[in-house]
């Protein structure tokens, strides 16, 4: 699926100078390449400009100069928002039109489940009634999903996983630009998920896939019940979240990290290695590795304690 | 359907006097109607005693002489109790006995999609697999639900919305009577739920029903994924609410609110436009529009952060 | 479906001495039969070593010598990590073939349920479309299962029972043990849910099977939207558990529990009759009947809105 530049520009006030080129797909400055297109919003990133190998970057007219001969400057206030109209034009047109999937010896595959196009399934698969699997979804061999799973398209599923009922995985992550009106207008998740060997995902859990590029939950993984994994985290091996663990857009685990009930964090950090977040432990910020910690905001777990004891101290008149 | 009144009250102990009526329904005292039945359980609601319009409501001794002269009184101790018994007789009966909808042009609905009676889809929508569409819905064109979708009956989508996989709409709100011996009478959620143009909700949220009346979700509002939306809730247009926020019962956001992720809402309160609530911000007063809060009770976001840098401060021996 | 305890130490490097014995399933120390394997990897429960009834013990070699004339002893310094190899073998085997339900009268099944093995419905049942009711299921008379619900197998379901959309009952448990290299190895869950009669559970809820034994929810208790409910929980006769209330495994609530929204509460832990937790509330100790309790780690609700009302005055300046 490519545009011109051109048709993608038809409906936005837009002009470029230049030849006109190919596009077939978005994404961020550091990834994008000479047919995609890609946008500049938050001055942090001004030193990805120069180095982007974009086709086109939609950038505001302070900051065009930067960008390196061979990418295009569209030039625009609103950077975000005209990504948001742009991503349009390479979403995934989701049709009721299924196919066969090609699959592995000794598969169990109830009746009732819908495939669409292109799905490939390994050996000694079992997939329970209701279950969706959309376009283009790998699922490796001896997995398996528990009635009620929904897969959308392009999700990739490792070996040796379990999926239990009602998980959803692949759904379009929460991203909007926003008009001045105050309109919010959808960017379109063109990315997906991948799920790596020996991973476990409770009931009613949602993963939502990645804007661009990949959501990541890695090998030997274990999520309970009800957890929010946001688009483009990157949840790392051998980690524990138990039930209705929130994890933010952009979060990046390390390895066996523990996250307790009800925990969560805000996007865009990382926890590194061996880190355990007790239970209700609210992350706002990169936490070292190896450390336990707990409350919100999130500090290590003896101050958070000592912090409990003051306050009790406090209301029992010391 | 509806029912005399003495067929309602055939099996409750409560006698009336005058002459039978008619009941099709039953509503507040503010919004019930002749043949509406209404009761009076909390002192708070005085003054709409005398006002009301219904038929005839449940009331204790004390306040009965409050109504007007055309409304008859039937008077218990127990008016909300003998409320939920009257409720079951409005309960909508649910049978697996579907109807083929009516479709608009360019509908692209899945085989294993599953239609209730009376249900009306408009043009361009797509149903993927597994969903299931209760009595008397109304679909917007082009709508799009994802695979495994549950819409209750008469539930009303607007055009433009994407549902996405494994999101209940409809379901009945959380309302109980309770008896003196401790048990929990069901009041049936004989409401329903509204849904305006362009409204995005992620995975695996739930949208109850009202008890009576509507519960809103406006124009132009995206919910990320596993959100509780309680009955009689009216969320304002382009609201944002990210992943496991909740709203308690009769919830109001004004328009463009922002609730961050695993924040919540006390039951029966307003939050003005544009308001933010941080992410795990617990709600339990209404909140004046234009600002910012956060915390548990929420409260300015200044005075919380102020807060978190004392306690801090006290632990750390100032 | 039985082993001989030989054939599951096959692969384990686990000697034992006397003569081989039928094993047919797992179970705790206090409840396992001489046809039961056990396993002791706490301290704490020491007292229950000499006591048990098991057939054979996983154990260390320092309390080996506590195991009763009768039952052997499986010496090894990872018991648990060996009682989850072990389990494998009673794990029930899930695969799509169905079979035709047992109905009672007056039963109305959507064509577009899938039924496993001996399933056991009584009379006056409604199924809608969607559902999944696994092998071994019971269901009570007059009970609703609205559409998309999950049963795993050997669940239990009572009498007038109401299971809303999405619902997933009988899920594994979140267990696992954990090797020297930080994997973690799963202990198949092989126990089930028991929910008495007049139970209702709201829209996509989770109640996860026991590891051994049983998960329980009591008659009269109704759940909310979005509630998790972890393995071998004990939830008492009417119980009233708000939306997004976690419950870790093993909890017991008592008769007319109230658990407000969003609150939690560890696992291992009682919390008798008539306890009211507020919203919010994150319990992390046994409460004692009758009271109120809030805040987190929860208190008195007394001492909680004092502690509030000085971190008021603190950052006001007093």
């Amino acid at each position: 699926m490519s545009y011109t530049l051109s048709q993608i520009l038809e409906n936005l006030s837009i002009d470029f100078t230049g030849s006109d080129i190919e596009i077939d797909g978005i994404h961020t400055l550091t990834e994008a390449s000479p047919r995609e297109l890609s946008f500049f919003s938050d001055p942090k990133y001004r030193d990805q400009l120069s180095k982007t190998q974009a086709g086109a970057v939609f950038v505001d007219a302070e900051h065009a100069s930067l960008l390196p001969e061979g990418t295009i400057a569209l030039i625009t206030d609103e950077a975000y928002l005209n990504l948001a109209y742009a991503s349009k034009y390479f979403a995934h047109t989701l049709t009721t039109k299924g196919g066969h999937p090609s699959l592995g010896e000794g598969c169990d595959i109830d009746k009732r489940v819908r495939f669409g196009h292109n799905v490939t399934v390994g050996a000694n698969v079992t997939i329970m009634a209701g279950c969706y699997i959309g376009d283009n979804v790998t699922i490796g061999a001896g997995t398996l999903l528990h009635p009620n799973v929904t897969l959308y398209h392009h999700t990739v599923l490792g070996e040796s996983c379990i999926i239990h009922s009602g998980t959803v995985i692949g759904s379009d992550g929460y991203g909007f630009a926003h008009t001045k009106q105050g309109e919010h207008i959808k960017i379109y998740q063109n990315g997906n998920v991948e799920i790596g060997d020996a991973v476990e995902i409770g009931a009613n859990c949602t993963v939502d896939r990645a804007v661009f590029g990949t959501t990541y939950i890695r090998r030997g993984t274990k999520l309970d019940n009800l957890i929010q994994v946001g688009h483009n985290c990157d949840v790392g091996e051998h980690v524990l979240c138990a039930s209705q663990v929130g994890l933010s857009g952009s979060t990046e685990l390390g390895r066996n990290v523990v996250m307790g009930g009800q925990s969560g964090t805000s996007g865009h950090l990382k926890i590194e290695d061996f880190v355990t977040v007790v239970g209700r432990g609210g992350v706002t910020k990169s936490l070292a590795g190896g450390k336990m910690y707990g409350g919100f905001p999130a500090v290590e777990i003896r101050l958070w304690r000592k912090m409990q004891a003051s306050l009790m101290r406090m209301v029992k008149g010391r």
